[in-house]
């Protein structure tokens, strides 16, 4: 069951399909993408060269309609950090990988001609197809032009005009089950990698595809009831999520002083209501139209977290509008509004850049005086020059760290390379041990502990924090399980029991939880032999030295406090 | 004797003046400035934060008029290459601190409010002095400024707008004897440390200042008689060099097969007969005018292979004309034209860049299609976009690595962040041994192996003859002696003889070594906890996959030939 690996060498547009090794049984999403790139990928190899492998797989239950359980894993080693890189998606293409029975996509080597293609993976064909006519265009174009040769209810993997050109914001984009191309594994500049080896998109096209049946059935059936009750009756997947989306963290993370603004000066945004989980649901409900407070972005999603923003006039803007968006191109950028934000995350969905990263270089030009803080008008302009693909367009599509050497600014907000996500550090300080010791750099979904009882603001207990969040959200990954959905599962037996009764395992939460440590333990491995050292765990300078004007707060966790972190 | 250590705090203005320390009484030039950064710069410092100071120093012989003894020394911790950093060059400066019995200069702290300065060192009095009204002009116009205050004899240490600006690839002009400020600092952008701490330029004014005589004045006086007779024989030194300068080079490469051409694509340039030492004198001979052959650099040098440049109607274009300068923008770019050369070289010193980093700057960016090579236009209105700071100047003179990476180029000729110099990797393996493990990034001269008497396209012998490169010119460095005189030398007692007469010093040679071997594991150190690794210690990938089609071979040495490499 889900046990097909297809390889796809795009040097030589040789396609191969195995079985998936006896290894890696047990292995999927994060964990298998991670260890695949351990064992196949050299250590040095240039992100972008012949020796980097993207790899595309699911979690152990895609294919499946359990609620949260259908996000897509991407991996390679990454071009923006130069590590082991995974991100994940929502959207429709991990449920088709399950039911084509596919656990990954192997993506080798490079062109350097001038074609391009798509990997079309069908029940009983898997084939490149050549689609030089795709390059260039938008990522909505793209799409609608597959859905027509491919129906519209096609799995899509896409990439837009960046990763075409290798920028290092580039990200993959995943469509959504009402054909929008808005889910994005956006971290890392995986999309630049994709690029590099000549791929616009893969078309996962599931028809004549039938689910196999779960071995132990009778269990499976209660196990997914109580998983769907656990996530109706928990008050944050049940009433909060529904109605405010992620947006709701905003609240929470500008009470403590530790949402983004201005370039990660401070932490309190004075007009955060204006953008917040109310602010967002009001906006949509008045103005009706095509908007939705509420949306599944996976099949069978019960949380449906997601939303679709509208105009004035009620047509749509972008969907979804999410949490890390509205801060890092809202509060970060002192925008305090909305539709503007929803206009940016547009074209960067469009385009295929990734809105946390873009939102940190814009940071980093506005601290440099390229444009003004809160300055709506400018905003869009910087964008358009990103989308238009002009020269400083190309810096700030590089990247917060190069954005910041290219315009002199030493106010990066970035570890190992990475923009961070929006909480900040010096408040949130345990979301920052995992900015700084995740191999995966500064990614909140590497490990959040924005929702942790502690207090953020102390450095006690943190680092043991960020590691249990780490090693739970690397569970999570592994199922293809939505990190949302945490704090509703009641512990971890039930995913055991799913997997458990799914594949007829008989694994242990013990089991689960080592799959997880020796994942990460083997991402830092990955990363040390490709360079990195204790020197790269570590904020910019200036995290340390100047205070968070909202908490009064530096950073203040150390070397020693970090040797807590094994796996 | 040569005991001033001036201490400058640029964050308070203070100025603080000490005898140099026990420890450091037999360090100068290089082996001083990368001993002061490990002793005194946090490896993780951001090298434009606060926490990085930039150190100027000269070598032991400063203030004599021995022949080519006067070199400075700038080093700190590299914004290019994130590690240990030294470059010198020639000009007065350091004659001029000799004279004033300076070591050495520790600026510390950096400025983030709106004002500049300058540093000026007399014989009783060292003071900073606003010089807000120098910000934005370039090197030219800055030194020409300062020699209406200070006399036009007065020693220059400037940086140009690139430095104030913080670009990766800003240098340290020196002004030479004529009052040019011609001489470069060039490499690791230590004009953007310069830069960070609003410091524009350092006045070495050495009226009323009498030198020291030498401890063992007979003793001194027969050995320079006997160095500069060794000088003055051999026939490098005596007959190649005072006609063609260091352009004599260009032969020797392009006959190996080692002439970077076309972004480093091969290592042979059709048109290189344009360009070489010949073409240099017979241009500048048959132009007469300003332009001059041979030309000092740094007082009392009687090698004199500098130049004046000067343009078809006799005005000189640049001072000097360099081999690096003449290949990196010359044949890399595919431009067979010598006045092409020196006025982009113009731009370049003007602005404050380095030729070399701006040269495989340009290089990445003519692969990417910016601009064809070979259009001499196209190159010229490039360099005006540097000169004119527009965002494609800003990519270009950030670096080569940055170029790379913004405009989506993966061959790219640099280790550690840094450009190559002028010798192609695959056929000069020796210099390009010196480019992976020197800890200065590729930088010829951290240990030139191109005049070597071994087959440069072979593996063989190559690790050690980069060794004992490494070890020659750190002791040349320590003692502030150019490069370019080593094989006249005839052995180093020498140079112990001349600083023991000097000093009254009784050391070895063996000591000599012994000094700057400790100085090249020290500078590894400092990178290593800087957090550098051996897998830092390569070649971009494609030198060891794609052929020099000049030479037929790849970089082969590997990691397990590189355990030689021991200090």
């Amino acid at each position: 069951m889900l046990d097909r690996i297809i390889r796809v060498d795009m040097k030589n547009l040789n396609i191969a399909e195995e079985k998936i090794g006896h290894d890696y049984k047990q292995l999927a999403g994060r964990v298998l993408s991670s260890r695949l790139i351990y064992d196949e990928v050299l250590p040095y190899a240039d992100p972008l060269g012949p020796h980097n492998k993207l790899i595309v797989t699911c979690g152990l239950l895609a294919g499946t309609t359990i609620s949260c359980a259908n996000r897509l894993s991407i991996g390679a080693k990454s071009p923006l950090t130069g590590g082991i890189k995974e991100s994940n998606a929502g959207g429709i293409a991990a449920f088709k990988m399950g039911r084509l029975g596919v656990r990954a996509i192997i993506l080798e080597g490079i062109r350097e001609d001038n074609t391009w293609y798509i990997l079309v993976v069908q029940k009983d064909k898997v084939f490149l197809q050549e689609a030089s006519h795709l390059k260039d265009k938008g990522i909505t174009e793209k799409a609608q032009v597959i859905y027509q040769e491919y129906g519209p209810r096609a799995g899509l993997i896409l990439i837009g005009p960046a990763g075409e050109k290798r920028l290092l914001t580039a990200g993959i984009a995943i469509n959504d089950a009402d054909g929008v191309p808005g889910r994005f594994c956006g971290r890392g500049g995986l999309g630049a990698v994709m690029g590099a080896k000549h791929l616009l998109g893969i078309v996962l096209d599931d028809t004549g595809c039938r689910l196999e049946e779960p071995v132990v059935q009778e269990l499976y059936k209660e196990k997914v009831k109580e998983l769907h009750q656990n996530i109706l009756t928990h008050p944050q997947t049940a009433e909060i999520f529904p109605k405010y989306g992620t947006a709701a963290m905003m609240e929470i993370t500008n009470a403590l002083g530790g949402l983004p603004t201005r370039n990660f000066f401070t932490g309190r945004f004075e007009a955060a209501d204006k953008l917040n989980g109310a602010a967002l649901y009001n906006t949509i409900r008045s103005r009706g139209g095509e908007g939705k407070t509420t949306h599944a972005c996976m099949p069978g999603c019960i949380v449906r977290c997601s939303n679709i923003f509208a105009d004035e006039k009620g047509s749509k803007i972008v969907s979804p509008l999410e949490y890390e968006t509205i801060c890092l191109l809202g509060s970060n950028l002192e925008i305090d509004d909305l539709d503007t934000v929803a206009q940016l995350n547009y074209l960067c969905n469009d385009y295929g850049v990734d809105t946390i990263e873009i939102g940190c270089a814009i940071g980093v030009a506005m601290e440099a005086g390229i444009i003004p803080f809160g300055d709506k008008g400018a905003v869009l302009n910087l964008m358009q020059e990103v989308v238009k693909d002009t020269y400083l367009g190309r810096i700030i599509a590089s990247g917060s760290v190069i954005a910041g050497k290219v315009l002199g600014i030493r106010r990066v907000p970035a570890v190992k390379g990475q923009g961070m996500a929006a909480y900040e550090p010096r408040a949130i300080k345990g979301t920052a041990v995992t900015y700084i010791t995740s191999a995966m750099g500064a990614d909140h979904t590497a490990g959040n502990v924005a929702r942790a009882n502690i207090k953020h603001h102390l450095k006690d207990g943190q680092v043991v924090a960020s590691r249990n969040a780490q090693i739970g959200v690397t569970i999570l990954d592994a199922l293809g399980f939505c990190m949302m959905v945490g704090p509703a599962l009641k512990g971890r037996s039930i995913l055991v029991e799913l997997i458990n009764a799914r594949y007829g395992w008989d694994l242990t939460t013990e089991d689960l939880e080592k799959i997880a440590r020796d994942n990460l333990s083997l991402e830092r491995a990955f990363n040390e032999k490709a360079g990195f050292t204790k020197v790269h765990d570590r904020l910019p300078e200036h995290f340390y030295e100047e205070e968070n004007p909202a908490t009064g707060t530096v950073f203040d966790i150390t070397e020693e406090d970090l040797a807590e972190m094994v796996f």
